[in-house]
């Protein structure tokens, strides 16, 4: 019998303690106490953006982390034990999960907008703990069980999609909509596919790299566009170039945070159409107000996800509509975390997975710190 | 007989030649084509911003005066002729008038956003003519009647009451809303006024100066807060400050343009609330899009006014639920109208409404120029 | 000191175990177990016609009564005790009760819609028991904190108040919208109320009977109609004559689930427009579904009340927008409860409110079965 | 040169005169006096259910036939002459005509409703001709450009598919929503069709016929359902075979107008979800409104089509994400318009495409009656 098999209490989990410094240790396994609760064994975690914040800087955005935290929130894994009132599902399904637990007592999660409780337990932002140790647990209301063909690697870009899904909601993205997505990064990636998925006609993808702008077709982008190109260009120009070579977006998403995409992007969409921020941008940034009020845009801020956004994202994996594999560039070893941000930090990867752990990242965790 | 009714194809109109060159000549009579033409004599006329702005500097935003242009758009008047289509108003009554004329065939004219039609001809919007003449003609959609009650210098400002009705909507102010208004100036004012009207419960309007926050008080403001009180502290100390004396809006409205009431509301709004932006803002602002994207809030522009946005207005003056009298000011007569612009530039009135044209307007203009 | 002061522990509460076959008895006093749980002291609750249904049938639709239950569900009273979590209320404060304990598990709930939770625990609807006792607990933010100057009778009209604000933000009422009301009763008047306080510009109420019409009028209807009037006329001919004597409205609510009203709404309301079933209307209705159709209106059911309803009778109880007074006509004691319930049967009341329990209530609930 | 090139004034059409009475003539061929006018060369022309209500009964619903009047209303062509402002098409493109001239006046126009404008002409609802004729004219914002790979037959069809589109955006068909559509008629096929090309996950068809059905996978159903197989139940038992065999719908269409399939559809949507009758059913149906009520759902009515639903639907076509070829079961040479319709009757054919106007059919209609 494997060591994880026979020793369900063990639960080595990958920690920070602050920026760059990181360890392996035991994490506590609580009893379930909600009776829809769902314990799940993680198997696979795809390193995001805002970890690598986490990582490199010991916070995000105001987000400081002030005591040892375990890391990672873009997982699936293996479900282990249920409480008495699951029946969405069962030990031994594969599931994504979504890492939240919002109040149910607050105005957000009693009107439909959980995602902006304002006391949220977000896995891996401080002071809640992440997903990257061998179990996690939530209600059965936040997994979603994968089908046979749907890999766990793939049920970890769940999140991601999620948020790609939660954006192209906000924006609107129905059939024939014309959109523009600024960064081919794993986000804008999968913003692009997913809007093409949710029925765009038309999804011109820009970035600076071309390897991400062939990845990008390969999603679902029906256009792209090498804004090197632009160089030495007036932002005029650069907007002109775009929306007469293209075409005019019913809907940019920004997935950059950049502000020449950021205006680009806000001075290109249609009158009375939509400019969806995608992640946070920077705190400040110098925005067209007036074209954009002449025109009657609007903008909107898309922050993580909230009901029916892991579960439409699990669809498009399901449905082959969006190819989540394509993204996924490199594997770690649940051992090899800390060399998996190191790697994250380089911006050679796209999506890098963190396997496991196994009893071999066990052993190893155990001689580190456990 | 007078003068003016001696002679129906007598047209005097005040026209700018670029800026601060205006003169007062006779403008075309041309027959009614449409058959569901109105011909209007106009009785009363509002100044506003962007007339003052092409009075001033020959330009407003993108648009230059560059032929002769009759100013003025915020007009009422009597209705002097019809088409043999018309039936919602005939000779005699009072109207407000909606100086515009959408192209028929454009998308946004056909999806339901006229005022976004990028073949607008709209008064004094070069090089349309605008409504400062004896007579000004639209199809008897573009007029709403105004009952006996409402006088017409009232009718003349259902023009900005329709754009506070616009934005109000584009904010979706309905009861129990609690909302900023930054700015007291009249669109400030009104914009405050119709969220009361709409169902605010409790509306905070913001500006520099005492006497207008009285005024806001007046029109139906809840709360007023002088922001000269906030100087020396921090944009977070100012923005705390009114949440926690007032309350946190469900909606904010900027009708300053001026970067620290933008960016304070901004910063104000609730999670998943509204921020707009009435008229034009700066062109380019430096805005806090990172914490507007943390808290998912959304950023519009509201732009003039569509469909029912000037029954709206003329509805709130009818039932008094808005008493615009309370921010006319100052009156001029017609062939002051070149004062009248000079005063609108000291910044003394809230609202300025030229009178006329009369006969008395008339003898002084052919003495000018007709 | 008073009995039930003296004794907290006493809980007198009204039975139903079938149809007309009711008893009071001492009601189980459970510790609090949520930590935002709050004890509210019932003082005043109104009864609603589906109340009366469970008492002259012992079912209300598909919902019966197989086991003892306590009856009430429109209640409000005094916080005697909270949980530790409570930040809200305290102890003293008036409140008006939401009866209700969705789960917080199921997807109506997390996406913002728990009154169509199928878990939902409603009080008065079996098996779960209602607040006509001395106590009745839910979590805090099933309550409403009530002015001092709203009175806990007021605040017990909170309930079909609330359904009023949910029915009419169903309709999309806003400012200027036109409005027809089919039902004098209860919640037809306070249906047309809330329609005018939400800006409504016109709001005809239709009833039989002459002093509910008055009624009416005294709440914000702006015009009545008797519909004896129209004895002998066509259905064709019914609604010609409400809408081209009164106009032709945007939304049609129908607060009587009686056949030709109806169809008389459906055939009145504006080509584009809603119609809303406020209540559970009869279960099979012939209805003009090709006309519908034709006109592409909008057929809505409104089903109690959901986030926000609460809140927002209680501010047009506080605001005066809403004066519920006017429609309490008959108050009785605890004790006689059911003759309260007996007399609802009468038809002859608008809404009946039983006040209490006091100690003489307890006494004689003592008396009889405690 | 053929006759029909060599002589551009000739335009036979195919006139009703009463139910069962048609006959060929030359139609006036009028200069085009709008700017924006387009004539279209008419080449393939659909046959609509309306259609053959005028040609079997002389009216559908409240339209009578009481002048001679031209047949026909889903026509695609090519054209052969544009007014000078016409820039979207030009002489010899293949255009889709959306068939109707709305009022530019009315409220309905201007708000982005112009299918519900009272003043609608539309092609063959009486007084206005329709397209079943050589020529047909209408300004160019009412034809769609037709790339080269799509057929004109095809575009004949766009305008049920515009039918199509608009019920799907009324219902708000998005990814991931699950459909029930009652009806494989041309119009029960096309809803389905794009159901799942808006992205519906699961979209189940009712019929009778198993073709029917067959066809109904091959245009995009997921699951097919034939009600022959619950005969003998009760409508209880229909429901809940329907909902637990396949799943509970978001969404249901009718495209019966038949009162079990009514009955069914809104019994078996989701609490808070969508019933949408596509076109108009019966006049007076006994619906259940009562479990409408209690789950809150919401019942539509689509009336044909109005901005963008034609764009879309050639959308549809060009993409290949809807196969109309599948659905035209049969064609007729104009010459044969009354075999066509006396088919039609037989209930035999799916979609019945008329051809022509052709050299041979002017001959025809020469012999006839021109």
């Amino acid at each position: 019998m494997s060591l994880l098999k026979g020793n369900p209490s063990l639960n080595p989990a990958f920690f920070i303690r602050k920026a760059k410094d990181t360890y392996f240790a035991q994490h506590d396994v609580l009893p379930l106490t909600s009776p829809k609760a769902v314990r799940v064994e993680i198997k696979a975690t795809g390193l995001c953006g805002s970890d690598l914040h986490y990582y490199q800087d010991g916070r995000n955005g105001p987000k400081v982390v002030s005591a040892p935290m375990v890391l990672g929130h873009e997982s699936a894994g293996v479900v282990v034990e249920v409480g008495p009132a699951v029946t969405s599902v069962k030990v031994g399904d594969k599931v994504a999960v979504e890492p939240c637990v919002p109040s149910r007592f607050s105005d957000e999660t009693m009107s439909g907008n959980y995602h902006l409780c304002p006391h949220m337990e977000f896995a891996a932002s401080p002071p809640t703990h992440g997903t990257l140790a061998r179990y996690f647990t939530v209600d059965d209301n936040f997994v979603v069980k994968l089908p046979d063909h749907v890999s766990l690697e793939e049920g970890a870009t769940a999140e991601p999609l999620a948020v790609a899904c939660h954006a192209n909601k906000l924006a609107g993205t129905t059939f024939n909509r014309t959109v523009f997505v600024f960064g081919a990064g794993p986000v804008g990636l999968l913003v692009a596919a997913t809007a093409k998925a949710f029925g765009a006609t038309r999804v011109l993808v820009i970035d600076l790299f071309d390897d991400k702008l062939q990845l990008a077709k390969k999603m679902g982008a029906t256009d792209v566009h090498n804004s090197r190109a632009d160089r030495g260009k007036s932002e005029s120009e650069v907007v002109e170039g775009l929306t007469s070579k293209y075409f005019a977006p019913d809907i940019v998403f920004d997935a950059t945070g950049v502000k020449p995409c950021i205006r680009s992007g806000m001075l290109a969409v249609k009158p009375g159409g939509t400019y969806v921020q995608v992640g946070m941008g920077m705190n400040n940034t110098e925005i067209p107000l007036g074209p954009l009020g002449r025109k009657e845009a609007t903008v909107k801020g898309s922050f993580r996800y909230s009901f029916g956004d892991y579960r439409d994202a699990v669809q498009l994996l399901s449905s082959g509509k969006v190819n989540s594999k394509l993204i996924i560039t490199h594997r770690f070893k649940f051992k090899q975390a800390k060399e998996a941000y190191e790697f994250a930090g380089t911006g050679k990867a796209v999506k890098i997975i963190i396997e496991g752990p196994t009893d071999e990242d066990l052993l190893l965790a155990n001689q580190s710190k456990l």
